[in-house]
C-alpha cells in the first residue's frame, strides 16, 4: 500500500487547504435527531495556532450535549505517568497503530483521556475498504484529522497523526524515531475473516498486510525502542475450537512420562485468523532471540460502540458495523432487529466464543500498559468477559427487543464459514481480571442501549449488507470487483 | 520478484539465440580431473527438432562414464503409472517446485526415472542468492537448461520447465493449466535459516515468499486441479527443541479430564523456520475447508550429494553448499575436514536434530506421491532416518577423516543463533518407514564418499565462507549490501 502521507499534527504540516471542511460523512441521512448545533463548515485554523485553537475547544465543550461530568472528571486522571531515571514524573508514551478503526479510535482516546501521550499510526485503509465494498458505518463517523482536531479542542490533549503503512518501513521507522513510544498497541491489521475470504488477492493482502507489518513493528522495536512494549491485538479465533479447554496462549502437557509448558496448539479457520497466528507465533520468536517485551491480547468478539470518550461529542463517535463482511454477532444482530430484519444465524448457531463490551477492550489494552511484560517475556491473554453460542445472543437480542415493542425473528441461514456448529467451548480469561479488569457484562440495560442506537441510525442501514455474501468454500481465484 | 521467463522445454518457446551455449560454472577452476569430454561450445537446435536431439541424445550417453548399468535399468522401473477411469495405464503428472535447488533437482530426477511426468517450477533465484552473496557450490552445476537438456539426452525422458515465480499467481496458474499436475512437490521457498536472518528486508522476504507461494500453490490447486495431493517440504525446525517426545503432525493431549487430538505445538527459530509453521497452518485449514490432500514433510537436515540420478552425468551433478548461510552441519563439516579448517561446533554442540541422506529425500517424496493423502487429509510425517549432536557428528567426520589421512580438528565458535545448545531431543519417524522408506543410514562408507568429493572439489572452497557471519541476535533493519 503506498504511503498516502505523513502528518504531525503537533507540527505545521497539515495541508489546512485541503482539510478545511468537517466531512461528516452521510450525516444528513440520519432522520434521528443527533446534536449538530456546532458549524459544520467551520474552517479549522494551521494547528500551530494553539491560543486560537483552545478558545474553540471550550466554546465547544460547552455546546456538546453529551459530555457528563464525570466522563470530564476521567480527562484528569492521569495513570499514563511514569517516573523516569531522575524521580520527575513523565508521560508514558503510546503508539496506537490502527487508531482510526474501530477498537483502536476508542482505545486511542482512552489512554488520551488517562493521560497517555498518544500517537495514531494509521493508512485509514479501513475506510477505503467501506468504500470498495460500498458499506458503511451504521454511525456517521468523522475522518481521523477531524476527530483528532475535535479531541484537542474539547480536553486540550493532542493526539499525534502519523498517516501510513506500516508495511513500509521508512515510514514506520519514522513513526518511531519521532514519537519515541513507550508502548505501542497493535490494532493495524485487516481484521475480518470474510473480507480474507472474498478472493484469493484478498486472502494474500490480509497475511501479507498484517504478517509483515508485525514484522516491520518488531524491526522497529529492535532497532530504535528495544524497551518498547508491544501489545498486539490477536484473537480468541486463534485457538479455534479444541475439546479440551482453552489456556492463556500455554498449555503444561504430560506426555510419554515428560512434561513441558508449550504455547497452545493452535487451529485457525480463516486466512484472517491465520494471520494472527503466524504474527504470535513471529513475536515470541523475537522475545526469545531479542529480548522484546510482548503482550499478545487474544481478543474475543468485541460489542458495542460508546466508550466513555467516544461518547463526549459526535465527531468523536465510533464505527459500528453491521454488514456481512465487517460486523459481528452482537452488534448486526442488534442492527437487524432495529430494522426488522430477521436475526441472522449461522447454521445451527451452537458456535460458542468469547465477547466483551468494548468499554473493556480500551481498559483491557490500558491494564496491559500499566503492567508491561518483562524483556524477553512472550504473555498472552485472552481477553474477553463471557461466553456466548450464537442462539443464546439471538435470544438476549430478541428479548431486548420485544422491550422497545420491536418484533424479532430469527432465521437460520445457511453457515458461509467451516467452523464446528456444535461444540465445547471453556476458555480461561483470568489474567486480565487478576490485573485488575473490571468487566461490563452483557445487561439487558447494554442491550437496550445498542437496540436503541441502532434504533436511531436504522435509516442509514443498507438492508442489502446484512446477509453473507462471502464463502469460504466458494472463494476463488478470480477478483470480486463488485460490492461484497 | 519478476518473472524471468516462461519456457516450456517441450515447445519451440527456448530462446536458442540467448542459451547456445552451455553455463558449466567455474570449471576451469577444478584441478580434480572430472569427464569432461563432450563439447563444451556445442549449439543446440531448437528443441523441436526432435529427430536430431535424439541422435545427440545417443552420442552424449556413450560419451558418459559415470552411468552405471544398475541405474540405467532404473530408469525403465515405472512405478510413477496410474490407472485411468477406463483402466488404462498414464504416467501420474509431477510438479516439483523449485526443482532446480538442492533437494528439487535431485527429487525431479529421480521421479522422472520412477516413470512419473515431472514438470519443473522454478525462478532459479537460489542461484541468484549464490552470486549475491559471492557463494558458490562446492561442486560445479550446470544451468537447469542443461540440466533439462542432458537428462533428456540420457534417459530420454523430458522434464517440462516453467521459469517463473509462484508468488506471480498468473505464471503459476499458466503453469497448472498447461501441465495439470496430479501431485505438487513444493520445494520452492527460502530454505536457509541465517539467509532469513541477514537483515530485515531478507526476513521480510523470506516469510513473503514462503507463505504468499504456498497460499498461491493452495488456490491454484483449489482452482485448477482439486484432486491434485500436494506434497510440502516442511521442517522438523517447526517443532523446536520441547521437553516431551516429537510426533509426527500432531499430539493427543488430555486436559483437566477431557481429550483431543491437535497439532502438536510449534516453536520455531528463525524467520525461515517460522515461515514453515505458517505454510503447515495456512494448508491444514485449506485441507479443512476446501478438501485439499495435503503431505507435510517436516525434513530434517539432509546430507550428501550424489543419488543414482544426479551421478549419471556432470552436467547432472547436484550442488553442494558448505557455506556458513546455505550449507549445512554434515556437509559443512566434510568440506572443512577435506581443505584443513577445524570442524565449527556453534556453542556448546550438543544442539541434537534429525538427519537423512539425500537418497532418502527423494525415496521418501515419491512415497508420499505414490500413496497419496486423503481430500480433506492433512498429514505430516517427519521426514529423517537418524538423529544426531553436533558433537557426535564432527566426531564421526573426524574418524572418517584420520581413516583418508586427514588431520581434523574440531573448534567451538560462538553460536550465532539462539537455541538450546543442551536439550531433550526425541522425535518419531515412522510412518514413512510403514510407507516402505528403506533409510540409508549414515555409514562410514558415506563419510568416505562424502569426503572423497569435498577433497576432489577442495580447490573450489573459499575459506571465507566458512565462518559465520549472520547473528540471530544481530540482525538489523539496514540492508547488508556486501557478501555473507
Amino acid at each position: 500500500m503506498a504511503i498516502i502521507a505523513h502528518l504531525l499534527s503537533t507540527t505545521c504540516s497539515l495541508d489546512v487547504s485541503s482539510s478545511n471542511k468537517l466531512h461528516f460523512k452521510s450525516i444528513n441521512q440520519c432522520s434521528t435527531p443527533i446534536p449538530t448545533s456546532f458549524n459544520m463548515g467551520i474552517s479549522f485554523l494551521p494547528l500551530k495556532n494553539l491560543s486560537l485553537q483552545s478558545k474553540r475547544s471550550a466554546k465547544y465543550v460547552i455546546r456538546t450535549s453529551v459530555v457528563s461530568m464525570s466522563q470530564k472528571a476521567k480527562t484528569h486522571n492521569d495513570s499514563g505517568s511514569q517516573q523516569t531515571a531522575d524521580g520527575a514524573s513523565s508521560r508514558k508514551k503510546v503508539m496506537v497503530i490502527g487508531g482510526d478503526g474501530y477498537c483502536g479510535w476508542a482505545t486511542a482516546l482512552h489512554l488520551s483521556n488517562k493521560g497517555y501521550e498518544v500517537a495514531i499510526v494509521d493508512n485509514l485503509i479501513r475506510r477505503l475498504f467501506d468504500d470498495q465494498l460500498g458499506l458503511d458505518s451504521l454511525t456517521p463517523i468523522s475522518s481521523i484529522h477531524n476527530r483528532t482536531r475535535r479531541w484537542k479542542s474539547l480536553t486540550g490533549k493532542d493526539i499525534q497523526l502519523f498517516v501510513g503503512d506500516i508495511c513500509e518501513f521508512d515510514f514506520l521507522a519514522e513513526a518511531f524515531k519521532s514519537f519515541q513510544p513507550d508502548a505501542v498497541v497493535h490494532f493495524g491489521e485487516q481484521r475480518s475473516a470474510p473480507y480474507s475470504m472474498i478472493d484469493r488477492s484478498r486472502a494474500v493482502y490480509t497475511q501479507h498486510n498484517n504478517v509483515i507489518g508485525t514484522l516491520n513493528v518488531l524491526f522497529a522495536i529492535k532497532e530504535f525502542r528495544e524497551e518498547c512494549h508491544l501489545v498486539k491485538l490477536g484473537t480468541m479465533g486463534e485457538y479455534g475450537t479444541p475439546n479440551i479447554d482453552i489456556e492463556e496462549g500455554y498449555i503444561t502437557i504430560t506426555h510419554n512420562g515428560r512434561k513441558d509448558t508449550l504455547p497452545y496448539p493452535k487451529q485457525a479457520s480463516s486466512f484472517y485468523h491465520l494471520s494472527k497466528v503466524h504474527d504470535s507465533h513471529n513475536i515470541a520468536f523475537t522475545c526469545k532471540a531479542w529480548g522484546i517485551r510482548a503482550t499478545d491480547l487474544n481478543q474475543g468478539v468485541v460489542y458495542g460502540v460508546r466508550t466513555d470518550e467516544t461518547a463526549m461529542h459526535e465527531e468523536l463517535v465510533n464505527r459500528l458495523d453491521y454488514d456481512a463482511v465487517f460486523g459481528t454477532a452482537l452488534n448486526r444482530f442488534c442492527v437487524q432487529a432495529a430494522v426488522g430484519h430477521p436475526l441472522t444465524v449461522y447454521g445451527k448457531g451452537g458456535q460458542t466464543r468469547g465477547y466483551l463490551d468494548i468499554r473493556d477492550t480500551v481498559q483491557c489494552v490500558e491494564i496491559a500498559i500499566a503492567n508491561p511484560a518483562q524483556p524477553g517475556e512472550f504473555r498472552v491473554f485472552n481477553q474477553f468477559t463471557e461466553q456466548f453460542s450464537v442462539n443464546t445472543l439471538a435470544a438476549l437480542v430478541t428479548k431486548a427487543g420485544e422491550k422497545l415493542g420491536l418484533e424479532v425473528k430469527t432465521i437460520s441461514v445457511p453457515n458461509p464459514r467451516v467452523e464446528a456448529e456444535e461444540h465445547y467451548y471453556n476458555a480461561k480469561h483470568t489474567k486480565l481480571i487478576e490485573l485488575g479488569l473490571q468487566p461490563h457484562l452483557l445487561s439487558d440495560s447494554l442491550l437496550d442501549s445498542l437496540l436503541n442506537f441502532a434504533v436511531q441510525f436504522k435509516d442509514r442501514v443498507d438492508a442489502k449488507q446484512i446477509m453473507p455474501s462471502v464463502s469460504w468454500k466458494k472463494i476463488g481465484v478470480k477478483p470480486r470487483t463488485v460490492a461484497a
